[in-house]
């Protein structure tokens, strides 16, 4: 845990995640970034600030590509560079990595990375089309398969090959909403039980309504700098010691197993090794809950168990907000809201209220270390980063 | 000219850019992938790349985001780090931009960066609506312009402000047809005359068939590496020695002039500055000529000659392939071809050839710095690179 910094958070913001009726994915940024801005009073954004990376993941919700300008646009930061970056449900998991290249590079000290999707405009169906466009076009798509078919698929193989329960899923349900019930932000802040989750609707077998995160409109950001700059903008800077990102085949039926994604591990691995940090070692995660299986193998692939051992340290409470590794305390893509380009870093951005001491009711006493966990679609991309409190 | 440079080209590819029917984005792209890696003996893909950046506009013309493993997996590359990178038509500048922030970052020794476009099997009206949604949503698609219409009214301006003529106009797509002519993998290999282009049919006055670029599919990717590496890949580098990037506003009714583009300004002081270049040191540009009018803006934004004169620069014949600072000797976004995604990077890829000795029938002889300038949407982002032979 002596890793020099890649680069240091010295600031965040995150909208309120839901249903934000009547406003652009632009408005919802600033939400987040006038949250960002105010948190650091020695930020002069329009002074300081030298690029903008920022996830977003479909330009079809809102007919708007050009993300970058846009944003930049709304925040009154003209002429600031910026671009759009995607990676399907990784896209800002990756643009908070590119902000770090953009840092490492010597070329800016200061940037913003940040996320936004407005959905919830748009039917259910639309979303499910749009989200898809994630997936293989000529060989999943084209066949009618959606995303809780295609985890479905993996959490049906889990079972098969391990044993893992339909319990031992809604007990990631179950967990996750109690986060979300301390998080004033999360789009759903009501608890469920493992009954009323057991009993919920089948959207595509084993998994139902409960398995399945949220549709959200919501925006998040950072404010990174080079670590020997930190000082200056705060006094409580959270480090990102590790970085890992990797890819897999886009469609799964190209993949050697369904029941782990092979670009956490490697993607986790990277990390683990650049931090210096072992995966038990880690304080909190945020983990890609966009189903509970996926937790579940979030689990495994990151070392946090071994392959199988997922559901029992569900069981274990090894995962709850008291337990020896908190997970997903936000609530998770499951009950905090899954506004798929803003997930990455709002992921980060709890990571970063925990180890400053902010997150409140949901607050993990004494955390240190922490560790985010952002995958692309099926799986065909992941990122891991890895924290520590400065 | 002795500023260090940031990144060294040691290969690069470019597929045939036209109508190419029955082919898939990823299929296009590794057409451009095997020739940059067949060019680079010593280079082996698998061992050596490091992460891919990859530009692409629209998702929806295939139905297909998640492009960066997409493309991966098709060149056989997992489990390399890959994201898509958007800022309109501009996506595989940036990309390209993002390629090098990589590199001195110090995470990385050798990248790909590249940009792909699959479009003519849509029809003209679908084309137009995908790319319409590289300008302002709310303001603009909403009341029912289109990309013609937004350069129509810069060119009105133009005319209007410095009395630039429709005459002048047609001369680019004369030069630049004639230029593709030259260029065995251009969408139209033919010349047109001033009669033709003049008494082509209006599509958004003044600007008639002949002064837009044309709608195609094609793929284009580099091999970039740290400059101290190069050696070991190639004998004929090109040195990456400047690069800008800047936002404007994303709705042309923002802007303070209809007669520049501040960002495509900016962004080339940037790059000036950087490499320790002036603009009449060049030695030939491949500049964003989206429609006529705006190579003649970008002569002006770019310091070729002063605002106003750049219809003159194109009467005195200063940008044919035999003048003083060619441009656009592929044959532009006007006749080699824009798939969106992939001209930024395209663009690059000329100047490769030109600076390498390998432009054939077009070469420009003993050129020994090129620029080139990316422009996304109606000049709501830019990115200009400076290169100079190794």
């Amino acid at each position: 845990m002596t890793s020099k910094p890649l680069a240091t958070i010295v600031s965040g913001g995150l909208s309120k995640f839901g249903r934000l009726k009547g406003k652009y994915a632009r408005e919802i940024f600033m939400e987040a970034a006038e949250e960002a801005f105010n948190r650091c009073l020695n930020l002069d954004p329009k002074r300081d600030i030298e690029a903008l990376f920022i996830g977003l993941m479909g330009e079809s919700y809102e007919r708007q590509a050009h993300t970058g300008p846009t944003m930049v646009d709304w925040m009154n930061l003209l002429p600031l560079p910026a671009a759009r970056i995607e990676s399907a449900c990784a896209s800002s998991g990756v643009a908070l990595r590119y902000g770090i290249y953009a840092l490492l590079s010597g070329m800016h000290d200061v940037v913003m990375v940040g996320g936004a999707e407005k959905m919830t405009h748009r039917t259910t169906p639309e979303v499910t089309e749009f989200l898809a466009m994630g997936a293989d076009f000529p060989f999943e798509q084209w066949n009618g398969i959606t995303f809780p078919g295609l985890y479905a698929l993996m959490a049906t193989a889990h079972m098969h090959r391990y044993g893992t329960r339909e319990e031992q899923m809604a007990m990631v349900a179950v967990k996750n909403h109690r986060n979300g019930a301390l998080n004033p932000k999360a789009h759903m802040r009501r608890e469920v039980t493992l009954e009323q989750a057991m009993s919920s609707r089948v959207i595509a077998w084993p998994l139902k309504l409960y398995d399945c995160s949220l549709i959200s409109d919501g925006a998040s950001c950072l404010i990174l700098t080079r670590p020997e700059l930190a000082g200056k903008f705060t006094d409580t800077p959270v480090h990102i010691i590790g970085s890992g990102q990797a890819s897999d085949a886009i469609g799964i039926y190209e993949r050697s197993s369904l029941t782990n994604l092979a670009a956490s591990k490697k993607a986790g691995r990277e990390a683990y090794k650049m931090a210096g940090v072992k995966p038990r070692e880690i304080d909190l995660a945020e983990v890609h809950d966009c189903f509970t299986i996926a937790e579940i193998m979030a689990y495994e692939d990151l070392g946090l168990c071994r392959p199988g051992e997922g559901g029992s340290l569900l069981e274990e409470g090894v995962t709850t907000l008291e337990g020896e590794i908190p997970v997903n305390t936000s609530g998770g893509l499951k009950a905090k809201g899954h506004p798929v380009g803003a997930t990455g870093t709002a992921q980060a951005y709890e990571v970063y209220l925990q180890l400053t001491g902010g997150a409140g009711e949901r607050q993990v006493k004494g955390a240190e270390t922490g560790l985010t966990h952002n995958v692309g679609g099926s799986g065909a991309s992941a990122v891991v980063h890895i924290y520590r409190r400065g």
